[in-house]
């Protein structure tokens, strides 16, 4: 079998990175990133990083721990005087637990290692419509990213972002996670506790609302599970 | 006196930083934001950023230490294993002291800060012509990176990179040091050595170069001042 060209996953420890993986891995070496920003759950959140990673079989993994965003604070999910609000679907506004440029400063370091790595793609598993409303999660973000990534790296480098689940909705990525054997056991989501999920916060929301929509039930353990639909 | 409005600058502990702290202190208050990245001459670009910051009287100021760009490699600046190659300034291929898409990631710091203390106008010191052809200096880049601001960040953050110094000349920004007041006594610009300037980098030959065209000799101290002009 011929070398298969590399790209750079980012991988938070999540299902939707989880389900991007899946699809990166169909044609590429996979080369893993994670981003501990001083979030809350950051060494849960490693773990499942660590065993998606090996379920994988990943060529090159990364973990970069960044202090910074958690000293600038600003969000729910580093700053410990700011508590994590229930989950409210119905809410159009950016909620609590947005890190302010997080995505920016996440792409910056994968386009680095990209650079380094010679790989042309790097993966995210961003999704616009169910994102809680963070304007860096949204289409024409990364669009506006990838034509500053071109004017900002080597000639010829032909770096690119990809979003290939950035239009699919939790329930979409439910199904297709469990069609592609994406990992979904390994994965974490909840913003809150470290055991069992909680169930609550705005990302259990959003993952049980998923599941519950595609009548699957979910692998791992939850505190509670609250009717979403 | 009015409350002045706030902007970031990024304040390396250079020369063009330093310039341009003073040109963004004419009409803003100023907050100053350091990076260390794991560059060999980090202690002493750090102590010129605190002498600086005070020269100005920053409002406040901020030291990020990111590990990520010296954790990835690819530039003499960070990797031991890449040795800092002497000043060539008729070369005009990127050097190997290219840090890959090191504004990129140093902006998106930027952003955040800006976007937590409500800061519309980020500084940086880049200068295009002089800048031995890092893609992340040019003029594109930074428009690039202002659209992808404006997708990326809450609706009417209206942040914004300013870049006053990009169309200068190193004997321009020497001249015009002089005529702002700018502490060029306090700045740090050689990537070698971190007792005396070494004379013969990249960085100390664009700088010195730029005294010598100016007819001004360079307040600092050096091991060898060759002849650029």
């Amino acid at each position: 079998m011929l070398n298969r060209e590399n790209a750079v996953v980012l991988s938070s420890g999540g299902m939707d990175s989880a389900l991007t993986a899946a699809i990166a891995g169909r044609k590429y070496e996979l080369n893993l990133l994670h981003i501990n920003y001083g979030q809350k759950t950051q060494e849960r959140e490693l773990k499942a990083f660590r065993d998606i990673s090996e379920y994988f079989k990943a060529k090159k993994t990364l973990v970069v721990n960044i202090s910074h965003l958690k000293q600038i604070g600003g969000s729910s999910l580093t700053d410990n005087k700011i508590s994590i609000t229930k989950a409210d679907l119905k809410n159009k506004k950016i909620p609590s637990s947005y890190v302010p440029f997080r995505n920016a400063n996440i792409l910056s370091i994968a386009v680095s290692w990209a650079e380094v790595l010679g790989a042309r793609k790097i993966f995210i598993g961003a999704v616009e419509e169910d994102s809680s409303g963070y304007p860096d999660c949204r289409k024409e973000f990364f669009e506006a990213y990838n034509k500053m990534i071109s004017k900002g790296t080597r000639p010829g480098s032909g770096i690119k972002v990809l979003t290939p689940i950035i239009g699919l909705s939790k329930k979409e990525i439910v199904i297709k996670s469990f069609e592609l054997k994406a990992p979904v056991h390994l994965t974490w989501s909840c913003y809150k506790n470290s055991r069992a999920a909680c169930g609550e916060c705005d990302s259990c929301g959003l993952r049980l609302r998923g599941f519950q929509l595609a009548g699957i039930s979910d692998p791992i353990k939850y505190i509670k599970i609250p009717n979403y639909i």
